[in-house]
């Protein structure tokens, strides 16, 4: 853990994703200078960038991202650099096709997008630590860089979890190295129901396309599993990043009400989380249908500061930024609204009045290609400001919100009760996040300010702890405060 | 066929599934007296038992079991023995993988909960056969051994039919002892229809992954073949018992409403047919939206009386038993109520008012482990007892109802009927239960009296021959009665 | 192609469409005459009757379909003949399963119904040039031969693509075509997104089981590669057909509002089109909840006259058949209700007033086997007249309607803009078809008629010029008229 960090921000800060290789050099090189004029500070760039960095196994191309990392810093633009590993190229695909993650229901599921890995692919994790290796060597000691992003939205696209070879022998040999013996499994998992009972480590198997619902204990190791695999491979790169980019942070873009791994545990080797704040994308999703007209263009408020609350209780203290704030239309959702005239302004004071230190759009200007050409940015395709980067150009946020809010009510949250409470919910239409969202909703129409911790968080300070859907509870939970 | 019965009892009697694997023996060994005080006269065990049975290939464990049946034997109480195949062990999955069932998407289905298993694969019905030897062998004779449940719920899981190779090979044997040459196939299927004329049988496939719908006289043939398999499978089972355990009974418990056999040659090699009655989980399945709540914590009162009249019919003679009666909340269905207040005691009652003979309630103690964690028991995960324990303690139910009831009218029902109207309902929502029930629940509001019979069946007897839904009508069950 | 129609009818004329191998020589003998006292003209054969031509492979039964035309000849009826390849028999499947198509979820889809083909598979095109050679040779200049029929609703039963290994490699050669380079396609496809730059062929696949969604571009192009492959296939077969029977036409039947092909390359090698009209079948697949009912025994009146003037304008000319008059019940549609009195007259003036020269109805007798079994045809199973017979027998329409009907509206259609709009639509139930109906319907509300035209044909004699959902603009789109 770094001790000191140099380059967060001592007031709050605006922010923008950009992608240098999608425009022609003569046309990027004006942004830098566009960007200082909106008042955005920092710029997240390389983010896919892996084929362009590397076109051919071991041929690199730097030229193109020294270039933008120059004009960044000749506009005084502060550089958030990524790992690229989100989209392995198709010459590493091709290659090791065994790098391919499998769905549930047993089918590859390959290149063609992003994502597109097996977390526990002991190839694909040497070629991340290799480009993490190359990528940090080359800029990890820039005076213009100011952080880097891991990876991109761990889990996106339902890649959290692999059912293919690669996992499931990894999968063998953490529950190995947890239970030590079958007798101890077996016993774990009550595997005397319905003569589950293993005589050899060989016969386990991912739980899916059994016959009837899986052993729910066999499940959440499996969830368990998957979720430290995503550790493992982010705390890979991290080592690697301390190394080579000595005094800079690490950070990493989670995304709004994720259920599939364990943040609190993917948080701890980062100096601050990040989060991608798409208010307009979840409203369908989490709403019922007589909700989702009156909040089509504003996204709901509740949802919103819900996630600023979790995000900012992940690692325990005040700090966090939106990594990703959508600033127009997304084309992923259901139904993709332009948001209201006033949104974008509103969602960027929401973040700052919640304690988030930076505010950075997706994405500087719209994509003109491939499958991002109907999202918007604060850009339009022609270079034009669209209806975001106006009210950005407009905004007047400075110095800090105050630290001493006072939250006298903490919500007890962690990610073993979401996958135990979803894997058997019970009720049709009952999860986690709505028992969860159930209190939260309450306690904000009363006006008071909620925290989210961990369950096992050092609660002394709340007058009021709210438990909802917590499902394991042993002798630490249960001392008395 | 037997011709006596020894143990089938005079009077109505209650009964309890147990699983004495799953709780330690200090435990469980108090459990024979609770039950003989709770009125319980039959113990179901060993059911799912076979890994503890035989932990591995060949090497068999009988102490726990030898004990269980002694207790119970110490207690008075009478003891329903099962053959433990519904569970085939991890061991002799792992060493036969061809055992496993292939669903209708081509995916095989996975060890890891129970049912895993292609009734048409050779090496498991040597493995069915062994393992029932071998139970029957050391239990046939026990004098606390009233008689046998074959399996469990025959087609769970959608498990009646597999499309794998084993199902495949047997399907066209199958074929070719029903229609002797390809020529008399392609004719009564009609193949010349789109050219599907064959001209070898390894032409010949299951009726899945067809581009367009297959051909239904295909997937009728495949139907009946997937039955008949299942009907094999049992008999072989039945004739080791009839062989090592005489003078006892061997029933089966089938399931309300299912589909995907035909259960009239099922029954056809049992003394007696059992059922299994979970009234509160089929409402969400059956009911439309605006019924769903009025019934959600007693279940439909048709519903559960139409399947007590069908399984009383299944024999053409009077007696049979509820092997598992729903006593609490099921974990199952899409909703998990809670049984109202006096529904169980109401559901005993009803099923005696039917002719049931014994009414063996689901579980004794909810498990405390596995799939079956959030399913009540007559006794809480603590021992305590729970509501449904509570208003089996208070019941008062002796004799038996009068054998001589009038049943003026019959409803005729046949699976082959099912199949082919399912197959092609010719309306969205249109089924062949849904045609049943209609009438079915017409005469009842009428406060009629009504068998269920087989549409072959002797009709003398009858005023009002109701047959809905009759898909075949040849010579035989045109003529006049 | 062909500068001289001499069997197109210079009246409005009636068809039907038979199947002489579905009913014993003896019974179909005597259904030339009954069509004659009918009112039909044209009689479609050999539709789907491989198998029987051709019963093993290279041995030729022609006796059958040689009595059938000659019955037909004797009775002055016209043959519209068939080439049989959408139905490829058993035998061919067996020795070639690399023939069979692969769905978008990698299953390979099984023979057993029809349609069982990927186009782009070499074995399969040989055998279809095989077959259509043979065919053509025999009837091609059979003085009751009026024309020909290819194959049969091309892309039926989601068939227009394939995603096996036969397609992935017609796909690569077809991308080389276009592209010439790697470059030139990275660039086209804006594959530095994501970093998805290719830098090998073999490394492209179709764009199925990518974990998010795949790039548009590349989604595109594949489905104007199996559009070619449909075309190509077709133009296969016409090609020998033009050689073998000179003097008659070539149409194909294409369906309702179907999508997955480009209809007017399809078009291009034929002498006029044909379209397959169930109005009944699309009710509740087109149609709002609220509408269903109403429109469930008519079809609605705009589905079919906006199919009636798309094919109309498909070849830009005149003329065009119905080739299947659904005249009763479907077997297919989710719910298959019987045409209120008067539909089927109703639907034939309809088609005779939009232009149409024949309408031939689907199908004579009603199917006493296999999957039409319960699809309605002029004839009931028992060869009586059946409802739709029944209007078929009092119609009274002759002559033809002018030609120099006003048509001062036209709608721009392409199936590019469909597959590009559909592939993102940006609001939940958006698609191509319902932003075109929903300016058709307002227009024929108004009481105008109104052409649909590919948006780059000549339309200069129009008044109004409606262009919903056009996708592409290029500079000869874009050009003043």
């Amino acid at each position: 853990m770094p001790t000191s960090l140099p380059s967060i921000p001592s007031t709050f800060a605006l922010g923008v994703c950009d992608y240098p290789e999608h425009v022609p050099w003569e046309q990027w090189r004006r942004y830098p200078e566009r960007q200082r004029e909106l008042g955005i500070t920092y710029v997240r760039i390389a983010e896919f960038a892996w084929s362009r960095i590397e076109p051919r196994e071991g041929e690199f191309d730097w030229t193109w991202l020294d270039e933008a990392v120059e004009a960044l810093a000749d506009a005084d633009r502060l550089i958030v650099m990524c790992t690229p590993t989100a989209t392995p190229p198709a010459w590493l695909i091709r290659k090791h096709p065994e790098i391919l993650p499998v769905d549930a229901q047993g089918r590859v599921r390959n290149f063609g997008s992003r994502k597109h890995y097996d977390h526990t692919s002991p190839i694909y994790r040497e070629h991340s630590r290799r480009i993490t290796t190359e990528i940090a060597g080359r800029y990890g000691q820039h005076p213009a860089v100011a952080g880097w992003q891991t990876d991109n939205e761990f889990g996106c696209h339902d890649t959290a979890r692999s059912y293919g070879p690669a996992s499931r022998d990894a999968f063998r040999i953490w529950l190995e190295a947890r239970y030590g013996t079958l007798e101890a499994l077996n016993e774990a998992w009550g595997n005397v129901f319905w003569s589950q009972e293993y005589t050899a480590w060989d016969q386990i198997d991912p739980p899916n396309l059994t016959v009837a619902q899986p052993n729910p204990s066999h499940v959440l190791d499996f969830y368990r599993f998957a979720s430290d695999a995503i550790a493992d491979f982010e705390e890979e790169q991290v080592e690697i990043l301390r190394r080579l980019s000595p005094g800079r942070w690490v950070t990493h873009n989670f995304m709004m009400h994720f259920r599939d791994f364990d943040h609190y545990r993917a948080a701890e080797c980062l100096d601050f989380v990040s989060w991608d704040s798409y208010p307009l994308g979840h409203v369908e999703r989490y709403l019922p249908e007589e909700e989702k007209v009156r909040w089509a263009r504003t996204g709901h408020p509740d949802l919103i500061s819900f996630n600023h609350d979790l995000y900012r209780g992940l690692k325990g203290r005040r700090g966090f930024w939106v990594m990703e704030q959508g600033a127009g239309q997304v084309n992923w959702a259901p139904s993709n609204c332009l948001p209201a005239t006033g949104a974008v302004a509103l969602w960027t004071a929401q973040a700052y009045a919640h304690g988030c230190d930076v505010v950075s759009y997706f994405r500087w200007r719209a994509a003109t290609v491939a499958q991002e050409l109907m999202h918007s940015g604060l850009l339009r395709h022609d270079e034009t400001l669209d209806r975001g980067g106006a009210e950005v150009a407009a905004l007047e946020l400075s110095g800090r919100p105050t630290d001493d809010v006072e939250t006298p009510v903490v919500i007890l949250h962690d990610y073993e009760s979401l996958w135990i409470y979803d894997e058997q919910p019970h009720s049709e239409g009952a999860s986690y996040w709505g028992q969860v969202m159930l209190f939260y909703q309450v306690l904000r129409s009363l006006g008071v300010d909620v925290d989210v911790r961990h369950a096992d968080a050092d609660l002394g300070s709340y007058s009021l702890i709210v438990a909802p859907a917590l499902q394991l509870m042993g002798d630490e939970r249960a001392r008395p405060i």
